[in-house]
């Protein structure tokens, strides 16, 4: 029989931390801390099963789950001493959900469980305390409302808002037994008036009213939202955890806070976390009340006037020290927990992998392994590749005149300039039409994720380190600067003050994550320069990785930042990007309006020294490493102008008419360009422009080798190849090109010829092509469009329906769709390889830069991969997690 | 060591038929013949892998070939009693080419070589014909001059006609020995005067020259189009056959002729055929004398007034029947045979399998079958599946009023009208620009192939029924009339007149293949009725082959068209086509200018009854046959007005503006609408048009039922489908809708639900759209132009650039690609079938009507194809022949 409760508390457990996918993760690690021995309020665990099975039976549970949830209760009752419902010892329970992967502020949460008006006057008994007893009732009537019947936080706040002025009280603090009991009733009242029925009073209703309500909460939209973004299957499905409560709201010596093992912003190695003396968990997450540092140092370092915990609680301080480095120890891993403090003792309510910032994540995962807790391939695996993109993000230069508006928290690094927006759906919008946002907030909230998605950066009025808009902007990669009190916002004027600078809905601001600051206007930023941790694991990285690293790149300033990130060669020389140069373009255009052979060639000799320079330039920077570079790939007609004014003004300037110029656009015309006179297909109609595209390679090889630099490793890529035939026809040309060079200069000349398979057909007769070919480069952009019949430029309009629709999981434009264009690159490697065993195989779409594209390319047993210059640290430590068989992941 | 050459003569030969890859068609025949006991004359024939040898050699000879083909020479010259320059005994020879296939026209030939002034007065001595042996030695410089050392005709034809003209001759006949000895001095001073060097006396010189003019030949440009038009390999190269000479000009007791055993136009079983007394074998061919028929009754039939050979020669004629038996008898084929009659005596020069008309093809099958010579498979595999295009041919409507202009032969079937064009080049041009036209030559000759090619007819003024043009014309299948002597034409007027009638270029004719009649302006056509051979050919086809044959039909008259033509089911029913309908397309806007899905619904209402009439018309026709219905396809925007004048049109009638119709275009406007949002795609963001379609095909389904009719086989068939997860969308919808159906109409419903194959990623995902799909469709279309990259309406521009450079062979829209395309629809049966074993598969593309990809169709393992209606007797025969392991092709 299916086991659908585990049990946890009093020094034991019947899950442990590897039961993640059954218990979830907060649920598995609250065994393993109890397992441990740590202080957990003992409690059960409801199996991520039982949602499943929920799901998959018209919302029923198994007929067992009644019982075993019963005797899970009254286990807890006998370590909690106490039993749901009894006035004489009533206990008290949290409902909380847990998914195998932390979904923060998706799911929803239940405390105070069990109050009713026997047992909260029982508890004032018990207590001898009333206004606690009371004070919880009336927010465990608040939140049940709100969490399980649906009903709005206003009216609530409402109520009490009314009794403080009736009462002419200013603070909640002031309120007392008498009122909080006033306030209960008036809730209730409120609560059947709404729903047509009483609040329930049977504790049993209530206990599975909540658990019903997080189950529920899994197909929740914004739950679902979440899931899409981040990939998590629909079917993983959530625990519940039922757990005793402990209260931090009982006095001055009870607090209740968060902490990390580490600095997440930083990786720091300090408790760093904030607390509320006399407060519940949901007071520090919510952002409502500001809370204090944890450690004595952060709150002289944020110049804070109110004690940190180190000073207020310095013994319990010094017990959550030793437990932060038990679970260290432990989990091998920064830990981000949750804790009470109930009349001066500790309960740990929940450990978790703590989310970091890339900075930290990086000084963490270098840190430990100098400590000796991890080793380098560990420290290689718990860095998100991805993340890394929030170092490689520029910062603000500091000699630009700033003209700072607001302070606040560092909450996420980087800078980042935009469009000030109110609400998620106006920065979604903007974004959409092109523009740069910063999205403000009073503060975020789930509901706003696909606005935080949108903005290039987040500002929020109130909260801290760990409030939702933090903690999801380190997870997106997102500058973030939090709880900048002095921003207000009027939603209906469309205006933010700070002091007595007013921002309008559509003004510019900048923000500095690293520092906290916001400025008016646009402020110039810097480049991120790379040393320390960064580099430590990228040499690990480079160490531990098989595939190579290369970088798209097109001008020698290109292939020097490719460099300096690390690249090892260029995968993919665009040669028509230079064509668009101003100085070229009229020669281009000469090129295409010529009538013949003759003057077509003409043109070419004119084109021939710019790119022989082009050339040379990259060559000179490339210092003896390989580079691709593909012969012309787009239509002619992309390099003629289209409008009218436009017509007569370049027609002129190329020695040519309108009329002229007219029926060549007509004539270059085409339905389906992509799938059109492109690529080969104009190498083949039109050789005298690859043979001059030959010469101009093959002489500046030539150039910088007599100038003394090394030589470097030339492919010459023919694009679009569907045929061995236009293959073998281009080749041979370029191998005449080569001849005459050869002879003119004296000088022997190395170089490959090979093609990019971009074509399904290229894919499948790999073995043939490979004949001619010495390498293939995987033009998965093409590749994608082709395989799936889905133009890049046309497919925004229903891939979002796809994606939302769950049709695809991904975008296949930004992750290569391993079942469909992924068969067809192992098909082409197997094939080509057949043929010829030292095929050099590499991959230069777009996907060339995605972490879980770079691992499809490493089990394909690609030689590399080549992605944009800003993307080679993650190409290359993507390409070390993909070498490693176990990754343990960072949660 | 390799044998370069082999001998044939005397009874028997070294060669024999089936050695025609070595010594081509026309050697080996000569071989077969010989070793028949045929009267053949010596000769010997220097193989193909001479040819091959010689272009892989840099234009040179095996060493040992000089000497093997002077011991081949000495053993003619053993049996015709004559040596090679031998003055008292000189021996003539024939050289002519050879290849695998019969190449009409294509390589040159050199007749009466051996003769100089010695040889030329030894002949006069020898046969006691001084005129004959001049007359000889002046048509060989001529020919020789022209093929062998390259200059024109008409340099010689001048001087004879000077020579003529001095004398006051008429006729050629009328000049005397010295006459013609004066003539060939004068010849070779022309040649001498053009070349700077004498016309070779040298016997051993004017062999080898022109053995390596025929060489030679095989790299010409006709050559090479001919083999591109073809497909034949440019390795297969040429064999030459040296022959000793017979004479058909020896006088009036002598005569040559070419003959087929049976009427190549109508399979008579007569010998039919044209002769000419006191002439040499290229005089017939040429067209430049009009031949006599061969039999009595064919003369009758044309009510020539010379005598027939039957008449004039009826000892030789009787011996030439009894000839033709053998050969049929041996060959099991019809045979075109070349023969000379030699002061009486008869010589076999040719024999091979006869070229034919689709309808004599038929008949010749079915009779052989009766006649016991062939059995049924046999009969099947000789006829062309393509050539049935000939019977499928409108002919002119009887009833219609003609204005007939002149009158020919009719030496190819069918009616053709169109523009006149006088060059073949006119042609072409025309053809590209999309106007049918009629190619009007006075003779045509193999540099006017392009022209014929593109033209919908030819027309010739000069030649007979074996004349280039007539041969040309009945291989391609184009109508032709041929030797309209009335027709004379103006080429630098542009005019031709036909007695009082003038047709100016450009001006419209009609000519009918099947009567030889021409006809000014267009003349209404009727459809083909196919009865007799046909339906008894196809009977035997449709009994061997395994495929299915279904057609491709929107309309239920298409479909009676289909099931006419013997479709077993309609493979490819379009939806969007009934959408063009002018009373649909308005209701067609309007959805596409709906706001929502409200507006959306209330234009499909419309459309519902509209389809659901489009369907059951469609269902009683086919009389519960399986029909494929594909549901909307095309992108949206297809069905708009592009242009501004219609815009404001089209929007007031669908109560729209024109500012908004305009933005929708906008909105759906692709750059790669192949590409883009149609197919499924539309399904999914539209679910509401396929809820309808579904709707209307299910409702007409019980419709039918209703009325008595049998139930079809519904296949209902999603588009575009890339995703199983797009097909498992679409199907659950559509099942709901059945399911609605199903309830209102208390009626059980029977339908499949599949999906076209057309992206490269169905192909490769087969196994799991399988699991879904119970029908895949190859949209072979599609797949070709994803899996190619090439978009059909885009290719034209380099297409032709990769015919003629060799860098495909067939064009992919034609033929399937087997090698790419057809590899992923084996990659797609195989992987679906694993999933369902019993999955059935087909192809709706254009392919499904093109003889040689239905045969990769039938070795793929497909249950069906499916073609246009008028290609369905194609695509059974086609089936048929796939069926038979080894199949031998008419040649």
């Amino acid at each position: 029989m299916t086991k659908w409760v585990y049990s946890f508390g009093n020094g034991s457990a019947e899950g442990k931390a590897e039961m993640k996918n059954l218990l979830g993760g907060k649920g598995a690690n609250l065994a393993e801390m109890s397992n441990l021995g740590l202080p957990v309020p003992p409690g059960f665990t409801v199996t991520t099963e039982v949602c499943t099975h929920y799901y998959k039976n018209g919302e029923t549970y198994p007929s067992s789950l009644k019982a075993d949830v019963e005797s899970a209760l009254a286990a807890v009752g006998k370590i909690a001493e106490g039993t749901l419902g009894d006035p004489a010892r009533p206990l008290l329970v949290s409902v909380r959900s847990g998914a195998r992967v932390s979904m923060p502020g998706m799911m929803d949460t239940v405390l105070n469980l069990g109050l009713n008006p026997a047992t909260t006057e029982g508890l004032a008994r018990l207590t001898g305390n009333p206004r606690f007893a009371y004070d919880s009732y009336r927010r465990f009537i608040q939140m049940y409302s709100n969490v399980v019947l649906g009903l709005e936080h206003g009216a609530f706040e409402e109520i009490l808002d009314q009794e403080k002025e009736d009462k002419g009280y200013e603070h909640d603090t002031e309120l007392e037994a008498e009122d909080l009991k006033r306030i209960a009733d008036r809730y209730k009242a409120h609560v059947k008036a709404e729903l047509g029925k009483p609040f329930p009073d049977d504790v049993n209703d209530q206990l599975w009213g909540a658990i019903g309500a997080v189950f529920g909460s899994w197909q929740s939209a914004r739950a679902k939202t979440y899931r899409r973004m981040y990939h998590i299957p629909d079917d993983w499905g959530t625990a519940v955890n039922v757990q005793a409560m402990v209260f931090g709201n009982r006095g001055e010596t009870s607090a209740t806070g968060v902490a990390f093992t580490r600095d997440p912003s930083t990786g720091e190695h300090l408790l760093y976390g904030e607390f509320l003396i006399n407060a519940q968990g949901e007071d520090v997450v919510a952002g409502i009340r500001t809370p204090q540092p944890i450690s004595k140092i952060v709150r002289e370092r944020q110049g804070g006037k109110k004690p940190s915990m180190e000073e207020a609680l310095p013994k319990t301080f010094a017990e959550l020290n030793e437990i932060a480095k038990t679970l260290e120890a432990h989990y091998r891993d920064m830990q981000d927990v949750e804790f009470t403090v109930q009349e001066g003792k500790l309960f740990m309510l929940q450990t978790r992998s703590g989310k970091r910032t890339a900075q930290a994540s990086l000084k963490i995962a270098v840190d430990m392994e100098k400590e000796g807790l991890i080793d380098r391939k560990a420290a290689v695996s718990r860095v998100e590749p991805a993340a890394l993109d929030q170092l490689l993000h520029p910062t603000l230069d500091p000699k630009a005149e700033k003209e700072q508006i607001a302070i606040g928290l560092s909450a996420s690094p980087g800078a980042a300039t935009g469009e000030v927006a109110f609400t998620a759906d106006e920065a979604e919008k903007l974004a959409k039409d092109g523009k740069d946002v910063i999205l403000v907030r009073t503060e975020t909230s789930p509901e706003d994720i696909h606005g935080m998605h949108a903005a290039r950066g987040i500002l929020t009025a109130r909260g801290g380190m760990t409030s939702h808009a933090a903690v999801v902007a380190r997870g997106m990669g997102r500058p973030c600067v939090c709880g900048a009190s002095m921003v207000k916002i009027d939603l209906a004027g469309g205006v933010m003050t700070c002091g007595s600078h007013a921002v309008k809905r559509g003004e510019i601001i900048t923000i500095d994550g690293a520092s906290g600051q916001v400025f008016k206007g646009r402020v110039p930023t810097l480049q991120p320069e790379l040393t320390g941790d960064f580099g430590t694991l990228m040499g690990w990285a480079d160490s531990i990785r098989r595939l190579k690293i290369r970088a798209n790149a097109d001008t020698p300033n290109d292939a020097d930042v490719a460099r300096k990130f690390g690249a090892e060669g260029i995968g993919l020389c665009r040669t028509e990007h230079m064509f668009f140069e101003p100085d070229r373009i009229l020669a281009v255009r000469q090129m295409i309006l010529a009538d013949d052979r003759y003057d077509r060639e003409a043109a070419l000799a004119k084109l021939l020294p710019m790119q022989r320079g082009d050339f040379e330039g990259i060559f000179k920077v490339m210092e003896g490493l390989p580079v691709t570079i593909r012969l012309l790939d787009p239509p002619l007609h992309e390099f003629l102008p289209q409008k009218d004014e436009e017509i007569a003004e370049v027609a002129k300037a190329a020695g040519s008419t309108p009329a002229k110029l007219r029926a060549r656009l007509i004539a270059l015309h085409e339905s389906n360009p992509m799938l059109g006179h492109r690529g080969c297909r104009l190498g083949i109609t039109y050789p005298e422009i690859y043979e001059m595209q030959a010469r101009a390679i093959l002489e500046a090889a030539l150039n910088v080798e007599e100038q003394g630099g090394k030589p470097v490793e030339l492919e010459i890529m023919i694009p679009l190849v569907g045929f061995k035939a236009e293959l073998d026809m281009l080749r041979d040309r370029i191998a005449q090109v080569a001849e005459a060079v050869k002879a003119e200069r004296k000088k022997s000349l190395k170089y490959m010829i090979g093609t990019m398979i971009e074509l399904p057909r290229a894919a499948l007769r790999a073995a043939e092509i490979a004949q001619t070919a010495e390498f293939f480069s995987f033009g998965t952009n093409d590749l994608t469009q082709t395989t799936l019949g889905m133009s890049r430029d046309d497919a925004g309009g229903f891939l979002t329906d796809y994606l939302s629709k769950g049709i695809i999981a991904r975008d296949p434009f930004v992750t290569i769709d391993v079942d469909g264009v992924g068969d067809l690159v192992r098909i082409a490697a197997e094939r080509g390889r057949k043929t010829r065993a030292n095929l050099k195989l590499g991959i230069c779409g777009e996907h060339g830069g995605d972490p879980d594209s770079i691992r499809f390319c490493h089990d394909s047993g690609l030689d590399y991969v080549s992605c944009s210059p800003f993307r080679v640290p993650i190409a290359r430590l993507s390409a070390a997690q993909a070498a490693l068989t176990i990754i343990t992941k960072a949660e």
